[in-house]
């Protein structure tokens, strides 16, 4: 099995400014063909700090991932520093700077004379073609090990990374066989879910391991077996997953790595059923999360984000007295929501919500955190109420990942 | 200047299964009472590799922070390694099992056996109390230097650093004052930006930096100063923000650390006007992200998403015949999108978008990525268009940032 670390660079990352994802996608796609990560680190824009812990992974391992430090400002020191790193000089690649120059030109942005640094390589790496944006990758040898730098755009870096690293690396490395089999458990605690397969985890084979990933709402729980035999180590995992999904058949959502909204999706897709919410608290959450899915448009139509409560009455033509005598957050409320909505959009199934998020707007008898959450079909109509405890944007994210298993358990007529 | 490292224990974390935000928000609030970070590493959740990785980084700075490992299930094996580190026997602590006992009463679940392990903890450390879990964190000293374990639960993690780490923290390091003024810059490339303050950007003080952090739309421009004195740090630093301010009034959403729906929120509440969106393409993103916002009820009225055509017609009053003419992606139908929005939510304000995200859906007269937008007000309607290149969650998030902006020029009367 072979090593990889991978190295992000930039002060933001130190400084917490932004969200190091680029790592995160480069492991779960180094892990994919064969590699095992020894570890992550994140460190200054600075040069010795980057020399040395280069250095101390190369010690380690086979092949390292280096990201950001590559822009055009002067606080970018990665290309300066890896070129001193690797004894190289910086010359300039024809072929990127026109690259460079064409961007400018179809951004209609004049060329800055800045960018030309940009095309300046250390004459002894091979130079990975950035198709989006400015900044080459760089991809060295050096005493039979691998280091590749990258951008820190992540959209750049994952071009890169899919059109040339990532095959280059399957070419050099044949690496044993990993397999991870994702089950999306549904609205059980970790602790439960554990104790109710703790059979199942103490007997899996030694090639198998079991990890669980706690989300809110739900439980990934991650089956991972290797070997040199794909097929048998397919075999031996799916075995011991099955054997969980069987114990719980309606706590899973999902047989492999997706969110609730995807499995969701399918089940719509399957069913041929259209799709619609009326969100008051989520404003739009529901909608933008099932959107967010390539060919959403075969079941979802469009929704009602009734925020306030003049639109609950006007384009939902909720009860203004239902909505004086029992508050906007009530039963009564969002069956009506639920009710209208499904006849307005025009859509088989509607899911309508409205509670209170926080951090203020909760009284003693409605407090924040109160969820009402109503579906309703042509036959029928299920109310469900939820109280969370946490802040307004994970608040947010329970509704919406219990919302959406009540929805997937309402279209398979499991919804208590 | 006291220096920190920060340490996320998890397998999950290094085949990429899990986005690492934990260490982002540690990082900030270290930065914010003065700590500079070394760096942030992720580790598997592995003896050796945690205890080597601990003896590394106790090498370099004063206090470690370390997230992960402390859940209840066999893969976690962060307290037995500490245990083990600091010398250290397992003892039962009847405060943390009695508060185990009662979050399984209060969630109405029966107690597991497998949680009194939770209630175990080193004899030598002091334990931190996990409000909203069940595996408390914990402060050991050694040598004059502090470590820090906590579980990986965000929310339970920023919980312990609030309520105890932070505050001593605080007393014990006296640190320097760290200052930072942070500049939104939309619609700016960074290379452009860069180019058009190196002038202000070559002149800094040698106690201010400077650094480019670029987005999907945008750059935020981070000034960054130190010293005791306060004030002093402030003004300095202040000054320099200034310079660029005034070279762009146009560009510059906001003088502080926030996103452009903020930036939004704060001009439509200054300006007392309301707001509502028609969202096609972006499913409810505009209408999601403005509602992340607490007290955006003040503004906010609610939004129709009209994904499918059918919803356009009948919820929005789109003429059918132009959808048959122009297309749904057209100049004249976010046009009149905006327009009826405005009137059937009866908000001041209305922003309508329509376009095409991908990855398929696209023709040769209107590809991938073409997107119209269109902003009504009672006195005018000014329409947009832009042609953006990522795939569809980015394009999404380039529609959202370029979107607002509109919206903000829109309202203070600068939108061409």
């Amino acid at each position: 099995m072979h090593l990889s670390s991978i190295i992000t660079i930039g002060d933001e990352l130190l400084i917490g400014q932004t969200i190091d994802t680029n790592s995160v996608w480069i492991a779960q796609e180094l892990n994919k063909i064969g590699f095992h990560i020894h570890e992550r680190v994140a460190v200054a824009d600075q040069k010795e700090q980057i020399i040395e812990t280069l250095d101390r992974v190369l010690s380690k391992v086979q092949v390292v991932i280096i990201t950001g430090g590559l822009g055009p400002t002067e606080d970018d020191l990665t290309k300066p520093t890896l070129a001193s790193y690797f004894q190289s000089r910086l010359v300039q690649n024809e072929e990127v700077l026109q690259h460079i120059k064409d961007i400018f030109t179809k951004r209609n942005r004049p060329f800055q004379f800045r960018n030309l640094k940009q095309a300046e390589v250390p004459h002894n790496c091979t130079v990975l073609f950035n198709q989006y944006g400015t900044a080459p990758g760089m991809w060295f040898e050096k005493d039979g090990k691998i280091i590749v730098s990258l951008p820190g755009v992540p959209f750049e870096m994952e071009k890169i990374m899919k059109d040339s690293v990532l095959p280059k690396l399957k070419e050099l490395f044949q690496n044993q066989f990993i397999y991870h089999k994702n089950l999306l458990i549904m609205n059980m605690g970790e602790s439960i879910l554990a104790n109710k397969i703790s059979d199942i985890e103490a007997n899996l084979p030694q090639s198998v391991s079991m990890a669980y990933l706690p989300g809110m709402g739900f439980v990934k729980l991650r089956f991972s077996g290797q070997g040199l035999d794909e097929a048998k180590v397919k075999k031996i995992v799916d075995y011991e997953a099955q054997k969980v999904i069987q114990r719980f058949p309606n706590h899973c959502a999902a047989e492999k790595d997706i969110a609730i909204e995807e499995a969701v999706a399918e089940l719509f897709i399957e069913k041929k059923l259209s799709l619609g919410f009326a969100e008051s608290c989520t404003g739009g959450y529901f909608s933008h999360k099932i959107t967010n899915i390539p060919g959403c448009s075969a079941f979802f139509k469009g929704s009602i984000i009734s925020y306030s409560n003049e639109i609950k009455e006007k384009n939902l033509l909720v009860s203004a007295e239902t909505i004086h005598e029992k508050g906007a957050v009530s039963k009564e409320i969002v069956e009506q929501m639920a009710i209208n909505a499904r006849k307005i959009l025009n859509v088989d199934i509607a899911l309508a919500v409205s509670g209170i998020l926080g951090p203020t707007g909760g009284t003693d008898q409605k407090p924040v955190g109160l969820i009402h959450l109503a579906i309703s079909s042509k036959e029928k109509v299920v109310h469900k109420q939820f109280h969370f405890i946490y802040d307004r944007i994970r608040n947010k994210e329970m509704i919406l990942n219990h919302g959406l298993e009540c929805l997937r358990l309402f279209v398979k007529n499991e919804l208590a």
